[in-house]
């Protein structure tokens, strides 16, 4: 993460290879999990071994398999509650941000959406699982936590809506595709409820939309060859930074 | 306007009074213009003349009476739908700046309300008057129009939420205003859509809803004699150049 | 100015020529004109009129030639006080948005000069021509004045460093240029003390570096053809944007 | 951390009566630990216990008893170098929501000798450890580096100048406090010129000048009663949240 220096592994010149092969392979088109764009595809693979930790990371198995101790969900539910609010507040930067109205339209609903309904969505689940709102409001926010939201702000501020918009989408993206891996693979109806939120049609839209507007947006800025740029190698470290936060988040969610 | 060195005229002292005045006054509390809260009401006397100069300037009036040129007013209308897309983008800061829940959903729904339903209304105002949205479009956004977004925008960027809020106010809650007046006081209905949208209870709710916001967000932070602090005098500076900057767009819908 | 929906007349397609007549030319290196860097000089290009419109305005003349009246050049000085403090804070915000330490080495040297050493030649100026600096702080700043500024403030928070350094460029870059062309035109000593400021050697090395920075900043995340990509676009439209905004400030500079 | 619904244990209302006895007693004023003025003092006080584990820390302790590992030194060398860059930056961002020339001298003074001394002498440190620039270019920014500087940056772009000046401070003065006082109990000469660095007059007058400049810019904004403000219990957050992230810094240091 920071400031780069020095271009890292996943270069612009390795992707030129990348980007012409994933162009042009029927069987990479047909591929279910390029279900949410080009862009997000060739982001996962500069992101290597990140992008697993992320989304197959012990946490998620647990949901899967229904072991994650309850106490760990909870844990997980209350510092959600705070991200969420700065998840917002960094939707709304990204609005600030937009250059064309389809692009402050789609930051806004998200914004609007996450604030919205997803509050009131995640209220009531805490409630049900015994929290109050006043409770999750005396929350104390921890560092790993802090930390994705912010770095997003501040790539929000630093950068372009590119950067802002690659520093979110690991988190809206993988949640899709971990909701969709989970409705699959899962051995357990523990945490049923929060797997078909994210495998939902509802939420899958989302992701297919945001997905759509991140290949609009790449290349009505950088022209259809935006792989080959330097511009590329620092916009795919932030998403890679995001990812790494994401897995931080759910490490954070085992502690006790 | 600018970097504060020197008090300006309606300095904190003064307000002493009219703060103890205007709170304990019963008079004062059924005035019905104080429908938009307190916190309008004593920002209206910081402003002085320069209100009037903004919510009875020629242009209004014209409205009102029907002798606005037709051509003037699709100057406005074009200048307007420029004005509306830096409006939503400064709404989406004000919601990165919020501190409360409360405060971020105030902000997303004014944001998404002038992002969807204000714009498409816009629009089809304008496609009525014979001008395409690929014509709005290219609408080349003048001098008077950009200083005040970009204002509010750097407002929001070096102070924190009232600065963006207060600076915001006088363009949502003078076009309230406004409204309410020219559907007591026309004299011609050439106008009257556009004065029914301003008059009509959507609007007139929006308006006691930001009003109220600023009546909290200020006590919030500032305690109930936030009048008595020099902050205030910084506030009301807002608020005063905000209105000078909204006279100056009427001024440029006069132009041909 | 603003939100861009359709590509403005320099688009990067006709670029494409330019770009290479440009880089290839040995007339085109050796032109005077050239010694702020290869950015600057498409920039101009991509400008147009509004170039000359700035450089050559009647203002810029009349310092030249002396006829300039004394309440002209009084008013300039006290709003120009104004301004440079807006405009430090913009240079400021180009720090925050730096990418490497030689960017935000320039963007700090720069802040820095500004604020400590142009600020109190500035005031020592109007003290010369009888303004104290409290008269000065009093100033009320003018709407031409406030459009530039926060139009840069707002170039940064929106976009990303190329955004906010060429909306600043104009104004830096062509002083720089007004400066050097009135040392070898004008008719007059009136104003001579103001034009050496600017034709000096060591406001031109300030030039010199910033244009080196612009073109380094732009290869080194667009890469050399960075004239061919959409992105150029909207950066050489910011770039013009700001060139006609500082015609407006010399406009409101002839203002009595 | 966080978004405040919640007025947290040291409350604007407990503050009334510290505040009192602070202003008030001699032994207070002559306390040498005062000698970053009045606001410094109540921020610590509503800080608690976090001030100490961030001032006391074991990484501290062992910088003076001389039992830090080298690796554990070198580790914090490696960080801080990544850590002043971005601190830099929000020393940019503290420049840009400045609201008088004052502060936007004090934000861009700090920023140059942070950008251009500081960093030299952290370079010059680092090689004498056997670390070329390069290396310490490529070093990989841990999650406790990141928090701190985005938490402050967000603090910027959320709050007003006051907010990041409190979120800045901890950092600035903490190692004022801690320079000066392993200086005096340091039990070993093996990390003698990090702590004459912080101990020196240079850095002393540093903290002082900002220690002035907080005092000064809380009752400009805010009158002398700063303290009985619900405002003091979002900046006093401010101020212990960082110190809490300045602590994880050290604890990060500690780490292999």
């Amino acid at each position: 993460m920071g400031i780069r220096l020095v271009p890292s592994a996943c270069g612009y010149l390795h992707l030129h290879n990348s980007n012409e092969r994933s162009g042009n392979s029927f069987g990479d088109q047909m591929n279910s999990t390029q279900k949410y764009g080009r862009a997000f595809e060739a982001l996962k693979k500069c992101c290597g071994e990140e992008w697993a930790a992320f989304t197959e990371h012990e946490f998620v198995r647990r949901l899967g398999n229904g072991t994650l101790p309850r106490e760990a969900y909870l844990h997980y539910l209350r510092q959600d509650y705070v991200f969420l609010l700065h998840f917002s507040r960094a939707w709304a930067l990204a609005a600030v941000k937009a250059e064309t109205i389809d692009e402050i339209q789609l930051a806004a609903n998200t914004l609007h959406g996450l604030i919205t309904f997803e509050m009131s969505l995640h209220v009531e689940t805490c409630r049900k699982e015994g929290m109050s709102e006043r409770e999750l409001a005396e929350t104390k926010e921890e560092l790993e936590n802090l930390a994705y939201t912010r770095y997003a702000i501040d790539a929000g501020l630093s950068g372009d809506f590119l950067d802002i918009l690659l520093t979110l989408a690991p988190c809206v993206l993988g949640y899709g595709e971990i909701g969709s891996s989970l409705s699959n693979v899962r051995t357990s109806d523990e945490y049923l409820p929060w797997i078909e939120t994210y495998a939902g049609e509802e939420y899958q839209s989302v992701c297919r939309d945001l997905g759509q507007m991140m290949d609009g947006a790449l290349e009505r800025r950088l022209g259809k060859q935006y792989q080959s740029l330097p511009r590329w190698n620092s916009l795919s470290s932030r998403f890679t930074d995001a990812t790494r936060l994401e897995a931080a988040f759910w490490q954070m969610g085992l502690r006790p």
